[in-house]
């Protein structure tokens, strides 16, 4: 058996110790004779298998009791349409947040049903080099709440600030979160959050499953027109079993969040050690004549790095030459080319080291 | 090692073959040095991946080239949505034939979402002991299509036919079916069907995955207010890649999809496995004093047997009896009690062999 390190933006590299785990219990499930996949989602085996994924999940991030989480399906564009067919309800706009392909796509997808999604703030001027100030932002009369993108996984660009979402009347409105490829990087102040999701497929397990976390108030909003399976009160008053859920999925996810608790000691842990892959790498790139990424170094994000080479006719060569090194995936994404490390969790500090020494290595023999 | 004999309804067992070669690939797929759940969707080796299986599925049901296959997510219950979302932009009604709780499940959402679904004939009235004859079905004059459920999972009721679709003009319509719980048990006529779709976790692999196989005409009779997620003709052009799809569960469908041509030989050889299974469950049943089964003979599923005990206090005796015996799963849903053996295709013959001496023991020591 061989690993490569695997820097796949999404979906991306679980920790091994998972999968060597999920491989020993694939076809027996701790004696029970039968494989996770096999089980009923209302068998007391798998109940206890997904309450304990959401137990973990909360003593991470420290949810308070007040809200609900969801183990869901559609990745996050399918909540770019549950999001407003559940905040709606009472009337009102949603407002965003403009900082990249992400943030675009929800906002498309809420014009798409709903006509009119305000723009609150924009980094598309400055090619979203960096994201909006809070004293950038301009909420509508009528906004029901302030929609942004935590990171933006295309563009390399990370909020360092939590936006205040007040209306031009002083009232505060809920504020709404993507956090697909940021979500278990470090701790997380929850309570400032109205609803908070995440496609699993970077931070949390295998692509198929999202978790939703939302306030409890918020339950009572939802438009009537939606499709059932959307509506956050069913799901949560379902334990997200309204009918069969990503059940294999949702136990990957737990098994992530048992590695985060007891492998890596917890998000504050898992925060230090982020912070140290991130930093290595973007002093290298700093360092370097070769390599540049174009980000204000206030939002430089920690979980993907674009980087541009100074003659993209060395893009080819720096590609093959990574992937023979076992050094997988570091394309750009299609849209802005170049090369991207994205360095979620799961990817090991080792990962960076011998993703920086093959860069250097590359620079000096091509640069 | 133990692998017990699982008769669960669904989430379902899979082949055993199927689940040894997922874990020996678990950590590392074919010496690429990642695992499938760690693949980029857009990967080459992926998409490679994709593209088997939706190969294989084609071949296995022969399904004609004007057809398209999707693969998405939200199970079945998404689907009661996006059938009318994609089918009623042309206007007129969902018609149904009603013949269990998924048939009803369907009704109510076309319901919720759009106002009226009439129901073209129903079972109700005879406990769903069999399905409506052709003869019964009356269409509405503004039928858009006809949607019916092949197989409840629940009553243990198959239809014995495929309907015809014609309304009172004589006009042939489209007919919708929700396969999920018979799909793959046996050859079929592809080109009868307007869209068929099957939540995966019974016959083709781990659940939050939904196949879905649409006649290309259809593909623009959308409504303009359905979350774009929902929408056939997006996932057609995108190969069902409109954002991340279930990549592991779409890897494990196509491992089924393997082991139906190479280890059991097609569809014509899992009808017979399925006929022999079936047939001599419902044998045994019928041949007890103890067991009963209240399903017209024609109407009989080969998928879902529900039997009661003469006496409702044996079932507890029985239950345990038979865990202990490695028969699990054997409770009946909660809505009608009793048992129910769901003999999908993993579900080998040796384990009906099990539960037919199991339950001829059970009737003499108990009965």
């Amino acid at each position: 058996m061989t690993r490569h390190y695997n820097f796949c933006a999404g979906p991306a590299a679980l920790p091994e110790a998972v999968l060597v785990r999920a491989r020993d219990e694939l076809l027996d499930y701790r004696g029970r004779g039968l494989s996770v996949m096999e089980m009923s989602h209302r068998s007391p085996e798998y109940v206890a298998i997904a309450e304990q994924a959401e137990r973990d999940l909360r003593e991470l991030l420290a949810i308070p009791d007040n809200y609900r989480v969801l183990f869901t399906q559609g990745g996050a564009t399918l909540q770019f349409a549950a999001v407003p067919y559940n905040l709606l309800g009472l009337g009102g706009q949603a407002n965003f947040l403009h900082t990249g392909i992400w943030g675009k796509k929800a906002i498309a997808e809420a014009r798409h049903l709903f006509g009119d999604a305000p723009v609150a703030a924009s980094s598309e001027a400055g090619g979203h080099a960096a994201v909006p100030r809070q004293s950038d932002i301009a909420l509508t009369e009528d906004a029901a709440y302030l929609h942004y993108t935590a990171n933006e996984t295309i563009g390399g660009l990370e909020f360092d600030y939590i936006p205040e979402a007040v209306r031009p009347d002083g009232r505060q409105i809920p504020l709404v979160c993507d956090m697909s490829s940021s979500i278990l990087s470090g701790p997380l102040d929850v309570s400032r959050f109205g609803v908070i999701y995440a496609g699993a497929q970077k931070n949390i397990g295998p692509a198929g499953l999202v978790v939703v976390i939302v306030r409890e108030d918020l339950l009572d909003r939802a438009r009537a027109d939606m499709p059932s399976l959307l509506g956050y009160r069913a799901l949560a008053e379902a334990g997200s079993m309204v009918n069969t859920p990503a059940t294999y999925s949702w136990y990957l996810a737990g098994l992530v969040f048992q590695w985060l608790k007891d492998d890596i000691g917890g998000l504050a842990a898992m925060d230090a050690i982020n912070n140290r892959k991130a930093e290595k790498l973007y002093a290298a790139i700093d360092g370097s004549e070769l390599y540049s990424n174009p980000i204000a170094r206030r939002n430089r994000s920690r979980m993907n790095i674009p980087f541009v080479l100074a003659d993209d006719r060395l893009d080819k060569p720096f590609l093959e030459g990574a992937e023979a090194a076992g050094l997988l995936n570091l394309k750009g994404h299609r849209s802005v080319g170049g090369m991207r490390a994205s360095l979620y969790n799961a990817v090991p500090e080792a990962a960076v080291d011998a993703l920086i020494e093959f860069m250097g290595d590359f620079e000096r023999r091509k640069g």
